[in-house]
């Protein structure tokens, strides 16, 4: 847990089944900047609406993508999505609690969602949770793994990562532990655009918001975006970055070799969030990666690997433990670039980025090499199909993780991207009830 | 069957299975005009590239996408795509083999394949079937039908539709019956961009390559361009419009009254063609229509009806006939207009569909109302979602067609689109062997 943070979660009964449902973290050394990236979805939901709301009044500057706050609450099992004004207004009544709980400006509290779209929250419950769990939070490691799994809707497993830098202090005379620590949910309706479900960065680092909402883009655009567990974007997306400046160091400056510090952190922490969230994607058996090299340049091999995991052929054949190589080409040779703002996020000029959005990527089937788990099974400079021992090549796909590498022979470009495989059992999960 | 064609087809062994593989279709009234429509992939099959090529050389204003031809073959079980400069060779040889066969120039030849990537020709078999089955190919509705089986893969059912118009004569004193008839195949690797998987159209109408290739354009944006089984787009997808000429009808210019009523009956059997193939998706018990009205404009509204039919969630919760209308909001949310290619062939200008490509559709939750199987479910403009009888909605949704229709209340655009559940057998299809 980074300095300058407390959290906790409970059951509230949001839940039938009665597990954790409802976490708080609060910013113990006064407002905390927070950059944040909310789900692009027209059907966005209230508390994201209300938390874009609270930043913009933090910091008009900002748009709704940054701001101060002192304290998240998230309630799960209910999305408060597409639940019109009446449901704005129960979201208004948790921010309230929350705030009138914790002593802090309402202003300066950020929510979050998860679950059935088109349910009202119990607000009876979710107002004794917050009464029980505020007087409780605790800067315990265990209390923040407590607040990760009153995040979960369908996920199997708790999601945390933690990342340590060494930053300056303000006299530049020594070195101060700067940490950078995240909890995250997923595991259905995730795929790349923007953001994806719910995730809690929280640092002790000291940042300005704006300074600190680029790292958070950047970092985004290599790592959530590339996430895809389905296909499709959740009405709840969330992602805050907290920064309590509680660890001592030096303001972080935009630029700076603190900054690129702090924004790989970010970026790791990020990472291994989404890849976490792959592996325990719905109905999944295995975390499939997907590792891009010899684009013509980074945003194609982006697109490429994304196009790969997110092939629904190509996800039942990992799940089958296929080397299938021809559905892994037929995905690659269809991918397309990201949106714009994707684009800009991942480094391209604004120009470049709206002229090359959804552009197709530069793919040359006699270029292109592909190799599965280790193996290769196609190399288009020479006659394509490659001879295999595809039982050996089976045997290597029985992994927790199933890794694709394509080398599309064009330039230095290179990415990657995160999925499952897809199962009977994602099926059953999605068909049988309301979720 | 319209005049001026003749079609057969037969098991040649190209399947171990020993079902039909192999379609010849020829014309018979001299070289008929040609309009098609290929797969954007990058990997796209040999087939693809030697009929654009065979159709450049035969009008070169087209640029591949039309011409003149007087034969067509398709063999089926190997999609010959991703096999490199031999799988090239192999299929120059298919084309020289059907040329000699009929005494046709071999640059009036159009090839199609699909089956399993990655794998060669067995063109000992090919040339074998191409001898047996060129003496005796027939101009009965018996003889498509044969061919159109012939084309299959994982269909379960035969795909053909067909319409009739009447057509003036040259002298403008007689009217003629026009007869528009398709045979397709679909079921996986089915999305919407461009093209989808194979479709042959025979007229006998008397057309122009270039018109007729304007007419196709515009029926694919509204149809097959609406058809998602899987979110994968095929390396072999093409589909060809044959006219003959044989009904004896005048010539039809472009922009004409002819013109509209013949590019209606076209799009009339590319929308059944895409409905036969939507319901009879891999794994699918049921087809899955969205209708949307009330778009700002047209291409608004074909983008929300895809991004519902192609989603993951609603598939599956349509599989389980779970009314579940959030999942068809998270959807609409998420919509985003198509390619310039496709928006400038559904009728934009091409500085217009190059602004809009991939944007994100306007959707409003306010005024959003959403129906299944003929019950309101939610209604954005008072508070969202409605109370209705659960039990008599999954009652209605268990039906060969669950039609679900979205009315956004913002203008009057409207667009449809064809998809179909997933099912555990999807899964179970896709990742048991090799396809």
């Amino acid at each position: 847990m980074p300095a300058g943070f407390a959290a906790g979660g409970l059951g509230a009964g949001i839940k039938r089944s009665g597990k954790p449902d409802l976490a708080i973290v609060r910013a113990t050394n006064g407002p905390a900047a927070v950059a944040a990236v909310f789900t692009p979805n027209a059907f966005a939901a209230a508390p994201v609406r209300l938390s874009r709301a609270h930043l913009a009044a933090t910091d008009p500057a900002g748009g709704g993508g940054h701001g101060w706050a002192e304290a998240i609450v998230s309630t799960s099992g209910c999305a408060n999505a597409a639940t019109g004004p009446a449901g704005d207004a129960d979201q208004r009544r948790v921010a309230d609690l929350l705030a009138a709980a914790l002593g802090v400006p309402v202003e300066r509290t950020l929510l979050l969602s998860t679950g059935i779209i088109g349910t009202r929250l119990p607000l009876d419950r979710v107002e004794a949770g917050i009464a029980a769990l505020a007087p409780g939070l605790s800067t315990t490691d265990e209390a923040l793994e407590s607040a990760a799994r009153a995040l979960m809707t369908t996920d199997s497993q708790v999601k945390m990562a933690t990342a340590s830098i060494a930053l300056p202090d303000p006299d530049g005379l020594a070195v101060r532990t700067v940490t950078v620590t995240g909890i995250a949910k997923g595991v259905g309706m995730i795929h790349p655009r923007m953001a994806t479900m719910l995730a809690i960065v929280l640092t002790d680092a000291a940042v300005e918001p704006s300074v600190l909402h680029r790292m958070l883009r950047s970092a985004t655009a290599r790592t959530w975006d590339q996430l895809s567990v389905d296909g499709d974007t959740s009405t709840n997306d969330t992602v805050f970055v907290l920064a309590s400046g509680a660890s001592g160091s030096a303001g972080v400056a935009a630029g700076s070799g603190p900054a690129r510090l702090l924004g790989s952190a970010i970026e790791a922490v990020a990472r291994e969030l989404a890849r976490q969230q792959a592996a325990d994607g719905e109905g999944a058996t295995t975390l499939l990666t997907c590792q891009v090299t010899g684009a013509v340049d980074d945003p194609t091999a982006r697109a490429v690997a994304r196009a790969v995991v997110s092939s629904s052929l190509v996800k039942a054949a990992v799940h089958g433990r296929d080397p299938n190589w021809g559905r892994i080409a037929g995905a690659a040779g269809n991918a397309q670039l990201a949106d714009a703002s994707v684009l800009e996020a991942g480094g391209l000029d604004p120009d470049v980025a709206a002229a090359r959005a959804g552009v197709p990527a530069a793919v040359d089937p006699d270029r292109i090499r592909i190799a599965i788990a280790g193996t290769l099974v196609f190399d288009g400079a020479v006659d394509g199909p490659v001879d295999f021992d595809r039982s050996a090549v089976r045997a290597a796909m029985d992994a927790p993780e199933v890794i694709v590498r394509l080398d599309l022979g064009s330039g230095d470009g290179t990415g990657e991207a995160f999925g499952c495989d897809l199962s009977e059992t994602y099926v059953i999960e999605n068909s049988e009830y309301t979720t």
